[in-house]
């Protein structure tokens, strides 16, 4: 089925710490490279400064911890009344730290984006560049994919490559891998929110590409 | 330990179909750009093309295959034999299509190179190009390792990152990796020989370098 484009484009942001993808996406869309609006930042955390990028660019935010609800399914249903209040289209992960629970997923089928510091399937879950590290690979990346029930394993909209260095550290790593997904992940949403998009496998691949 | 450099720079290549690797180490070494000799190249089976290649290429050539010993360690052993016969140092896996055993790792421990079409730990064992477009990724690529007991496992001499287009088939996937095997491998098998590298968690690195 071929995605529609989104007629509002119309963003929700989860962060969770300083937002560094969050500013690249407000970035591209004061550049004029990403045609949107954020009608919502919403923190996992009240202590994230990313929450100072949002109001600094004059975007509503809100916090939603899981600790001010009796259970998970109740904190992402709160986290879905205010996306939906918000008008939002389109849900991007930028270091959002919790896994999207079913209300979030019901709500927003194929309409939710996540950013990974690696080149899925390698190095899924947390500390992805010290994985890569460890592994002794010579190449990782970032990879932004739709989210369903997986842990980092919805269908793959872009990825890009970054070297690894003999001298990296999981911080020189990390930060080499940040200037990509801070390419990438506007380009990826500005893809998604063109619509004429479909989920073939486990790819999400315009809709009038070959088989 | 930092490996010495490899005094006869002689490899030994083995093989199982075309071995276009192979062909991509003679013209390496044609051009200057790889500094080596081939002392022998062993097939598993007598009807692999790249047999065509090393007799093209004047060098001495071998089938040494499974059905013909009464197990598997004295296949190995055979092998072993023709590589120590020919003076080889290096032994390059060139789309050798058996698993190395013990008497073959034990015989030239951290001096066994093989290449794979996929960037590892993704994607290991057969077909690992229609493993990517079947995970759906978007870049995908070429490795060169040392081999150790494990399935495209042991620690990471290179790696090279390749695209894949939406309207890709696993042949027209191949295709493109296989030009950057035929560049990378030369390349990881002049470094090997140079020696002055070590092995460092799971990776090939220049013994000075950073940790």
């Amino acid at each position: 089925m071929t995605s529609p484009a989104f007629p509002a484009r119309r963003l929700g942001v989860l962060i969770s710490g300083r937002g560094s993808n969050l500013q690249a996406i407000i970035d591209a869309i004061g550049a004029g490279t990403l045609e949107a609006t954020i009608g919502i930042v919403i923190s996992s955390r009240a202590s994230a400064p990313g929450l100072a990028r949002a109001r600094a660019a004059g975007i509503p935010s809100a916090v939603i911890a899981a600790a001010d609800h009796p259970h998970r399914d109740a904190c992402d249903a709160a986290i879905v009344d205010r996306l939906r209040a918000a008008g939002v289209e389109l849900v991007c992960l930028a270091g959002y730290m919790r896994l999207v629970g079913r209300p979030l997923l019901e709500a927003y089928p194929e309409r939710i984006l996540n950013i990974h510091p690696s080149l899925l399937p390698s190095f899924p879950g947390l500390e992805a560049q010290r994985q890569a590290l460890a592994h002794g690979v010579c190449v990782t990346g970032a990879t932004v994919h739709l989210v369903d029930a997986g842990l980092d394993a919805g269908p793959i909209v872009a990825q890009a490559a970054v070297p690894v260095h003999d001298d990296d550290t999981a911080e020189s790593l990390a930060a080499r891998i940040l200037v990509q997904e801070h390419r990438i992940y506007p380009e990826a949403i500005a893809f998604i929110l063109g619509g004429g998009w479909t989920v073939r496998g486990r790819r999400v691949v315009k809709a009038d590409a070959g088989a």
